[in-house]
């Protein structure tokens, strides 16, 4: 199966495709959406994805948005990372709803704001910075009990989860104050396939 | 079946957890988390829900929390809501996952700032309101294409992004400037067992 993942480096939520992608060994390739030239605007882009987001997947006729449904997907497809039964799947499908609620809206927004906007306004600053450190302390705390999101195996949940942490120095956070999650990072990096966001998506 | 959630009425998380106990005619009472006397806060409440948030469902020895799970859980317990096949599942996940990401992340907690708290810093009261407006227009837009979110028939989508649109006037939003979502915020009243939040779960 030939993949093609509409994306930009500078996205965490593509990323969290593009990473699912390398380490499923699956044959894709990147094909840029140039954000920063607003590209994801374009009427051409919006027949994709009519929310002008990345990640889009394609392989032969099927179309999908939204990380989230592109990992659940790509899971069934390969056989990996997907959990081995319901229950397993519900807890895997709770902490990407976490992830999608909580790391994306504010994490990537706080990042967003502060390495690419610049011009923040402060009490938004304050806001974002103080929901963002709530999520991640939930998130530590998890992984001190467990070496991974669900448990003792790598699932799509670390993966989707992988989104913005790499991007953690951009948001001008700390991942020392939060060694469980620095130590579950480090050990998502020794992965066969893993690659950083800039390293295996074409940047805008 | 008989499940207990735990909830409040002012939860338009909850609500979408109690909105489909409703509609399934599910056997179903409702358990008060008293969240504006920090019960959700507790001992007892974080060792049903780590993240310290409503709902949470119990049936037997199951609990589950984050709405998303609790949906696609009693679509498969009670076989309507969930879509017919793998790529209408998909889609249901997609605007499960957009809700969790935008009217959560964004209307919610703009409501609560209007409506609860009162006090918030006039720029982060702006921020909020862009996000909010710019997510209802993307539903408003879907919804002039199709009578429910993911096309024909009403699915745990449509039930998921009810959560707070009857909360649109505590959140000081104009419901006329998006005529599609009115209607269809209509159409559901009119679905046997439907209910306003503050009708079938107990407030805080």
């Amino acid at each position: 199966m030939n993949y093609r993942l509409h994306c930009f480096a500078q996205s965490g939520n593509a990323y969290k495709a593009a990473l699912m992608l390398n380490l499923c060994k699956a044959d894709w390739q990147p094909v840029l959406v140039d954000y920063f030239k607003g590209e994801h605007k374009t009427e051409r882009f919006l027949a994709l994805n009519e929310t002008g987001e990345v990640p889009v997947l394609e392989t032969g006729s099927t179309k999908l948005s939204q990380s989230g449904v592109i990992l659940d997907f790509l899971a069934q497809e390969t056989g990996l990372f997907g959990g081995g039964n319901e229950r397993e799947r519900r807890e895997i499908l709770r902490w990407i709803l976490f992830d999608n609620h909580k790391f994306t809206s504010y994490l990537a927004t706080l990042r967003f704001l502060r390495f690419f906007a610049k011009d923040a306004d402060k009490a938004v600053d304050k806001f974002l910075e103080t929901k963002t450190l709530a999520a991640l302390k939930i998130a530590d705390q998890r992984l001190t009990e467990n070496d991974y999101i669900t448990g003792k195996q790598v699932t799509i949940a670390d993966i989707s989860m992988s989104g913005y942490v790499y991007f953690l120095d951009e948001a001008r956070i700390d991942i020392a104050k939060f060694p469980a999650l620095g130590r579950w990072r480090e050990r998502m990096q020794q992965l066969p396939g893993w690659g950083h966001p800039y390293d295996i998506m074409p940047k805008s």
